[in-house]
């Protein structure tokens, strides 16, 4: 059997009990660790399981993943997933193999950031599509989460997102190479998003300056006055929540990942009640008022 | 100190180690028993815990809290909630009214419906505003959540529909007298919300045939046709899952609460792939070609 184990958002003792009890049974136990991570690492997780673990790393999920599913015929093997197992596509390919070999397989679920991130006090029905900022490059810049952003906040809804991990990424230099070497991993924080989302919307402007025609119907998804809740470490201890402008984001240090980001649409009388506990005190009382659409 | 701890959706078993440890040093227990239900009642989570639960309602979470959080001040006290504990408004505010009273709090995430949802395959970054479907009534008929549903799938999303769940409900004829009695309690299934959604875009057609200037611009947010995937006591041993078109789904019944809809939006490759193993019978292949507009 195939098991699917969610681990939650914090440490160790954030699994659930069934999640526990497979683990103690499982001939086999890996540890996927590029799609997230939790607070604390293999090492914490193996003492508190009292068992050895297997990193599973991207090159082993998703090229490997066969030989992860030929033992799970005879034996029992869990692999372990930060937060809820279907948070990522590589894991809903994984459950297509297990059944495409005839090998059941069994889901533990747990919290992920996809709900929550209810913690900052912002309703999870208020929320539109969630998005992804990645990485840009001197060359790949994408901002195609940029219109999701503006379809939400012209609805009122708030946007969840969720900010690029770069975890055993290859360098650029030995990807044609028979040895591969790896980046530093990397987990974007949530100044360096809002730096990229400032960014965009410079462009905007400037774009909008060279063409009188959009001119005419120019707004922008939202502003450097924006409110903006930016979460770390959701789920543990040291979590961190802060609402402040977009403009104060970008110069926020929230500490270690890892960070999301949520652009805020309107806010409801309890979500501003319970977001005043978590306001940047250089941000204005204003923030609150007539909020979409500044 | 105060513990809102989420329990998850399945069984006694899918709270976690850290929900179990606070549960076992508490002085006292409530067990929160409205918003959402476990496929296993009260009695089976005193025995998996060891220890006596508190049945805390609607009145007594939210006309009787104090008394709940007074306790909270000198001794620790937990209020246990199935899924997440961010789930539900009133959760919120209890954390906002301990906090009024100087009372600290601690979270206890777990899985809930809004990410565990993902276990039928449609990923959760396709998925637009969640929306609830309450039970109507002769006089009470609202249907805002139509037109939130009409502009996700207008944007290719998914929707998530939350069913309404009616527990200790005072009967109409009891709520000016003194002694209040109770309906049963009620939980809408995937078909009874089919139903209201056919019947919604029944109302919609003759609204349109009597106006010739909604005619021309004239489109629904789905149609009989439009596919649709039932979930039943998602995370449990007996979850069931059930891909169809929404006419096949108001005819369609998948046993014991708690049922959850979705409207699918546009397919994409793994999702489809991932959806053919819950599709029913009857259902045409065609279903996933260009689905929104269908």
């Amino acid at each position: 059997m195939f098991f699917l184990i969610g681990l939650g958002l914090g440490d160790a003792k954030d699994i659930t009990v069934k999640g526990l009890e497979i683990i103690k049974k499982c001939s086999r136990v890996y540890l996927e660790a590029y799609t997230s991570v939790l607070t604390v690492g293999k090492e914490a997780l193996e003492e508190f399981y009292g068992r050895e673990l297997i990193i599973a790393d991207r090159d082993c999920v998703e090229q490997d993943a066969d030989s992860i599913l030929a033992e799970a015929a005879e034996k029992d093997v869990a692999l372990l997933v930060v937060g809820d197992p279907f948070g990522a596509t590589t894991h809903t390919d994984l459950i297509l193999r297990a059944q495409q070999k005839g090998i059941a397989y069994q889901i533990v679920h747990n919290a992920s950031i996809m709900n929550a991130v209810g913690c900052c006090g912002l309703q999870l029905y208020c929320y539109g599509e969630t998005v992804s900022i990645p990485y840009w490059t001197d060359t790949w810049q994408p901002d195609s989460f940029y219109h999701k952003i503006k379809s939400n906040r012209t609805r009122g809804l708030h946007t969840l997102c969720l900010l690029d991990i770069k975890v055993k990424e290859p360098t650029l230099e030995s990807m044609t190479k028979k040895k591969k070497e790896y980046m530093p991993p990397r987990f974007m924080s949530v100044s360096e998003a809002s730096q990229q989302l400032l960014k965009i919307i410079q462009n905007e402007r400037l774009d909008c300056v060279t063409s009188s025609e959009k001119e005419q119907n120019f707004s922008l998804a939202y502003s450097e006055n924006t409110l903006c809740v930016g979460l770390a470490r959701v789920g543990s201890p040291s979590q961190q929540i802060v609402a402040a402008t977009l403009k104060e984001m970008s110069e926020t240090d929230l500490g270690a990942p890892l960070h999301s980001l949520i652009i805020c649409g309107d806010i409801q009388p309890l979500e501003e009640e319970y977001l005043q506990q978590f306001l940047s005190k250089s941000c204005p009382a204003s923030i609150f008022k007539n909020h979409v659409g500044s």
